[in-house]
């Protein structure tokens, strides 16, 4: 039997989603506590294909993975049984059978991100985990949001991606891409008060693919052209580079603008 | 000069606030940690005198501590100086010059606890670490506000405190102790959310001083009498207990009802 499981986590205390097979304390993985619990409770090794890698700090609202197995329980029960054996701060959603084709990372029609920052204010002792307080004044806050409408649409983002980023093409498509003041429905729980507040702003994206670190570059790039050290035009001419992959003897592309901070950074939801 | 600190923290990480002069890793108290951070800034060794010592998982909106000290710098930069040091989970609030006699414990007139507790629901992974999310049934909720009245005033706590609590009295005095539905402005900013959507509760005490484990105690038995498993009368029977301390060689008191989980606490205020 196919069974598709639904997952939130608290990304802070995480190496990331991927399991780690490095010795090691520091190893805490998503994927890595699922499996080992699925196979404490099933009696045999279970392999989960995971909808997409988030890093370390990374959060989910909603990761899905995908696994095979005679599950011996009925699925619908599976949530409760795993809730009971996973660390708090991971949380199995929804357990339920798919069909046999299914693949959480290959069956995805849209994965959408959501990145959240604090303007004008420093992190408190209880929400520094859960979103990037942006120390720079953006003067050209405006511009953000007619920046990331650019982003709209096929883009080649070779500008935009980790230097470890393997991949067979940069081009992805981005079905929605928005910036501004952030709504309290559209905030996760914990950051509902500094929404309301009128303190926090989101990113907002959602497409066919990311590519390594894409979310966190994207942010960066809005950040910096917020603060008046990158122009509209110079954002538009980095979406349009283009060209083969470099060869392995070739320089990377050189990333834009640094990557914002992975706490700011959620998996919000996966449309199938 | 005297310093007085107002600080903030999660205490989920910590041991508690106090000092542990014990060897090993897990030995991380917001004490020690702040001792720490004032020793390398100011370049002599600083004792703190906190006015409450909180347990492992309990958390502080403003807790107090003060210190003697030759500053070297205006107080009101040594907030920022210390925030720029000190992991993010601890936040000093304010540093204020108070009078040579002031003493952080010794001159408080009343602290203020606040016991958040989530009902009907379970814990996600964002919020398991900031409230109790109570698994029972409690039918009797409304018998909670009535016990919470009964505290007001002088009592003897010997049933509502810890067995290593070291005291020469078991007496307090609460100036203030309420239960009932927890409205969004009397709730943690990460809690907020629950406030609004109407799961969550507070129990709100306030008084002349706390026993090891006490404020726990108390929510431990309004949670026994919510469950229907004590009544008024038992409640209001422990608070009349009296007598001499027990000696060394005679039984503890032994409290009422187990103690409420640490992470639904917070020391929320100190008034001087």
């Amino acid at each position: 039997m196919r069974i598709k499981l639904t997952i939130s986590y608290d990304g802070t205390d995480f190496v990331g989603w991927q399991r780690q097979n490095l010795p090691g304390a520091n190893n805490r993985s998503v994927q890595g506590e699922l499996e080992r619990q699925l196979r404490l409770l099933l009696h045999l090794p279970v392999s989960l294909q995971g909808a997409g890698r988030t890093d370390a700090g990374v959060h989910a609202m909603a990761q899905a993975a995908s696994f095979e197995a005679e599950l011996g329980l009925p699925p619908e029960r599976l949530a409760y049984a795993l809730n009971n054996r996973l660390p708090a701060d991971v949380r199995v959603l929804a357990a339920e059978p798919v069909a046999e084709d299914f693949h959480a990372r290959f069956s995805a029609h849209s994965k959408e991100y959501r990145y959240f920052l604090v303007l004008g204010q420093a992190a408190g002792a209880f929400d520094n985990r859960y979103a990037w307080f942006c120390p720079y004044a953006l003067p050209q806050l405006a511009q953000m949001s007619q920046a990331a409408a650019l982003l709209v649409g096929e883009h080649d983002f070779r500008r935009f991606c980790g230097r470890s980023a393997v991949v067979n093409s940069y081009v992805r498509r981005l079905y929605r891409a928005e910036f501004g003041l952030c709504t309290p429905q559209a905030a996760p729980a914990q950051l509902r008060a500094l929404a309301e507040a009128g303190l926090l702003y989101c990113f907002q994206v959602a497409g066919n693919g990311f590519i390594y670190k894409m979310v966190r570059l994207l942010t960066g790039a809005l950040v910096k052209l917020g603060r008046g050290q990158l122009t509209l035009p110079q954002l538009a001419a980095a979406l349009a580079a283009g060209g083969p992959l470099p060869a392995e003897n070739e320089p990377w592309p050189q990333p834009l603008a640094p990557a914002a901070p992975a706490k700011g950074l959620y998996l919000w939801r996966i449309d199938y």
